[in-house]
C-alpha cells in the first residue's frame, strides 16, 4: 500500500457498469514527508474518503476489487483508510 | 488506473481466440497536465472508445479481463471508461 | 520478495473492516548491503514483526492476502517472515 | 499488453513440469517506432511465434497462464499474437 | 520471466508456516549479456537450484505460488527453471 492525498475526482458518463455508484478519485502517492512520489493516479473509494484526504491506497488489482466490494470488477487501485496518524520509528 | 489517450489500433491475423472480434488499441498515459506519461501500451477496448478518446485504463490482469466479459483471457489492460470531466481540489 | 525494514506503524480510524486488528506497518526496502532501495511502502504483518526488526516482505496482492489469513482483504502488501542470517555466495 | 519482437529462445532442460513442450521465447520490448523499450524478458509462446517476428506480449501471470491453457501454471508472461499492422491516429 | 543467478540465502526462523522446508533464495536478475539488471531479489525455490545457477525467475505471485506447488502461500518470486543455453538470434 502507498500513502496517498486524495486531490480530485473524475466524472465518466460512458463507463464499465460496475463503476455505476462508485466516486472515482485522483490520488497523489506520497513520500513520507508528504512530498510528491511520482504522479496522480485514479482509484474507486471504498472507505467514502474526500478530497483533502490522506489515505491507504492498494495498487493491485484482486485487492482493490474486495475492497469495494465488486470482485469482478475491472479496478485495479482503491482507496481503503483514512489516516489519522503515522507513527514512526 | 490511469487515464489515457486513445492514439492507434492493432491488427493481429495471428492470435489467441479469445481476442477475436476485440478492438485491440493503442493507447498513451497522461499525466494530470496532458502530458504524455511514459510510453504509450496496448489495452483491450471494454467501451467502444474511439481514436482521440480521452479514456479510463486499467493495468491489472484480472481487472482487465473482467471489463471485457471474458474472465479467462489473456488479456492485462483494458479501457474502461471515457472520461467526460476531471474535478480537481 | 524484498527485504525490509520496519520503520514505523500507520494508525487509520476509518477503514476497510478486513483490518481490524491488523497491525498496518510502514517498511523501508533494503540492499543487499542495508542501504535504502527506493522509498517505503505500507504492509500488513503477518508474523507480529516489530520496529527495527529486517523482514521479508511480499508486494503482490494475492499472496499478501493469503499472508494474513484473509484471501479476500484489500491487501498488496505484507511482511511474512523476521530475518535472522542472508548467506552470501 | 506491450509490442516486442522475438529476439531468442531458452534452453532449461531441468524446469518446472508445466513448462514441458512449451517454447520459451526471449522477447525484447519496443517502442512505437520500433527502438527497443527497456531490457528483453522471457515469456511462453501460445500462438506459435517465430524468431523476428513482431508480437503483443501479455506481462501478467494470471493472462498469461491464461494465453496457454495452462491455468495453474508459473507462467507470467505470454506472447499472445503475431502483429500484422498497426494504425495510428 | 527474468534470466537470473542465484546468489545467496536467507534464513528466517520465525515466519509464515507455508515457508516451512522452502529454500528462500537471493537471486540477481541479469541482462541478456550477463550484466546485473537492478538489484537482486528474494525468491521460493522450486526446481532446487544452487547457488550460482543461472535460472529462470517468475516475478508474479499466483504464478510463483504455483510454481511451488502451495496455491495459498505468501511467495510473489519463484525460480521455476535452471537456463542450460540461450539461443539468440
Amino acid at each position: 500500500m502507498l500513502i496517498a492525498r486524495v486531490i480530485g475526482e473524475v466524472v465518466a458518463t460512458q463507463h464499465h457498469s460496475s463503476h455505476d455508484g462508485q466516486k472515482t478519485l485522483i490520488v497523489q502517492p506520497l513520500n513520507l514527508d508528504g512530498t510528491d512520489r511520482g504522479d496522480a493516479v485514479v482509484a474507486m473509494d471504498a472507505v467514502d474518503a474526500g478530497i483533502g484526504d490522506r489515505v491507504l491506497l492498494v495498487t493491485e488489482g484482486f485487492s482493490a476489487m474486495t475492497a469495494v466490494g465488486r470482485p469482478n470488477s475491472p479496478i485495479d487501485m482503491a482507496v481503503i483508510g483514512v489516516i489519522d496518524r503515522i507513527d514512526m520509528l
